[in-house]
């Protein structure tokens, strides 16, 4: 007899589709955020200039949460190119990425209104920390369980594949920690390293050289 | 001559994306509702810290959410992975689904906000027993119009599918209906009863062994 | 040389991605005004439903704006199955159709707070003759371009169905404009009549019978 | 051995599938501004039309709003049409187009709510300029890594389609920044001045005739 189990998950695409369907509303719930100021007498253009510079921290959390589900949507798609198949686990790993993604517009929130605490980082830092280990489970789970494809790369580079994906994810959370532990220091100091980390992984500024084989 | 009807609601695809996109958004409702506290003049980081705890009751109702519509979701994936054809009626069966798929944010807020009330529990059982419902009916409607599709399963594997589908939603339902009556005894029992047998939807831990035929 | 309008909107897919988007946050729209309400008190069970009662304008109004906005996504899709082809202006007729999807949402609450004035029958049916009009327009010119797939019709077939779908839209939209025509007598007369063709097109019970060929 | 930055951002409709969701959201965002006015007390017909005129500044500018929006997601959708392959880089200049994207409802509704001050037209100047810029290095950088596809045309074609692109873009933002200097003139004349270039491209009135070669 067939367990349920053994027939749920199977359809790979529907995991993307609501995956990309989460991501686009991550990707814009705190521009909800940014209100037009009404009523507020503006007089001139100078007036409205102040009046515009109280909602940069808005702008400013906005730009960091994008920048932050754009690396994670960025992560989960170059992982997907490479899975063909899947199950209800995999289906759940990935809902729980998915929580997370959904959180972390919030916990961006929070970071810029109480920048000065270390709760506030250290919520921000769980949140980037749990990001990296549901994708990092994703791609060991798919390993595990054979649900890659081979069809444009060969066994070899599917080594070397899951290397890379291994080496980026570790590489970025030890930074992400250093980052966070800074905030013993300094929470300005922490939170200006993680957006240099970020900004890295954004425009591929520092990548390392590989001696080929 | 063709009747509307007989032309209408023949694209699977389209229902799957509508679908994905209700979900999308039924999933991140409720942390729309979790809002930053300003202004509220902590002083240290304890304070920050009992602040946190007030935003507990609602993520713990986002991720109660979460997990039901997550569970749906996974049902609704497996049922569509043998489903190649769709109708009129078909569709409207979806739609209805999705309703119910919408209102789950609702009926769990109400819930963790009127937790000692048994109306409140009624409430979210009704929604979840909608839910089981409506999706049993899709596969019903499905199997008796031909909709299936046998492409990586012969027919007694289907008849297979199908026993492990219907199971899985009356025994899912026969235990949403004895934790809602609980509510008798206590709606806090009630409530746990339920949430113990979601997790169990969500981890998959307890699977009744089956003897091979 | 070829012009920019040559080569834009080509890509049916798109369309129909957007359209299913949209479609799914019109048909959430109004759940994201049923607010589950705070502090009030209740000191037992038909206090709560006291309560709830008070829910019920928004989620009746909620049930309409779904029922709609599901006629018409049935209507889009059963059209587009057989769409194979697209260009710039018809990008722009589904931009529009889509305009008016997005309305229909702000039209029904509006019509559920002052359903005994005139005014409020008359917008949201216009919102509904739009929705009419457009996706009467949308297949009209999908016709004349040649935009329409024949591989599960034959030319005799794609007759029947152009004239399946312009006699739907016609007798809807006539008998839409006779119920928005009743608000002269009563405007709850108005809507009721509205509502049972709506409902009727939801469960498709009248279905005019056809002599064969 | 294979660096990250290799293996990521390779699938393409995973790029659609985010654009169409932001695009949906983006779409449909001025729309939740739009709340039905409570408790008026309106006593008749005049006065609710009265109420009613008092949404037309919202309604307007979600109107404008939109027809920008579909603009720039027709100019997607067509460069798109022609893009097969994609890396990392490419997702990110995407990931900032939608950025651009998002931000559209914001400007907009800042635009209609401080029309008459120079800073508002340029922010809402600004903003279309960084959708234009995004959506041309958009193009420029899938020609000159080969994303392209030849499948429906010839690489003739494709040097025209690549000048009609560039035409269209730097036409409609010379038009745009010419607009936006009229607001040193006057900010009405500037927004009516856009609004007849937006309009223009909806519906595509002035097509420069083109001698065939």
């Amino acid at each position: 007899m067939i367990h349920y189990n053994q027939i749920a998950g199977q359809k790979i695409q529907r995991i993307e589709a609501l995956s990309d369907g989460v991501f686009s509303i991550a990707l814009t719930l705190l521009v909800l955020d940014m209100k037009v100021p009404l009523n507020l007498g503006f007089k001139n253009e100078s007036e409205l200039i102040v009046g515009l510079t109280g909602l940069l921290p808005k702008l400013l959390s906005y730009f960091l949460s994008f920048l932050t589900i754009g690396i994670f949507w960025t992560g989960h798609s170059a992982q997907f190119h490479f899975i063909e198949k899947s199950n209800r686990n995999f289906q759940w790993i990935n809902l729980f990425f998915l929580l997370f993604v959904s959180m972390l517009p919030f916990t961006t929130a929070y970071l810029s209104e109480y920048i000065h605490f270390k709760i506030a980082v250290g919520l921000y830092w769980l949140n980037i920390f749990l990001l990296g280990a549901s994708l990092y489970l994703n791609w060991k789970y798919a390993l595990k369980k054979g649900f890659l494809t081979l069809n444009d790369s060969k066994q070899d580079s599917l080594n070397e594949i899951t290397m890379a994906i291994k080496k980026r994810i570790i590489i970025a959370q030890a930074l992400y920690a250093i980052g966070a532990a800074l905030c013993f220091v300094n929470t300005y100091l922490s939170i200006s390293f993680i957006i240099i980390v970020q900004l890295n992984y954004v425009f591929g500024l520092v990548q390392l050289k590989h001696k080929p084989k």
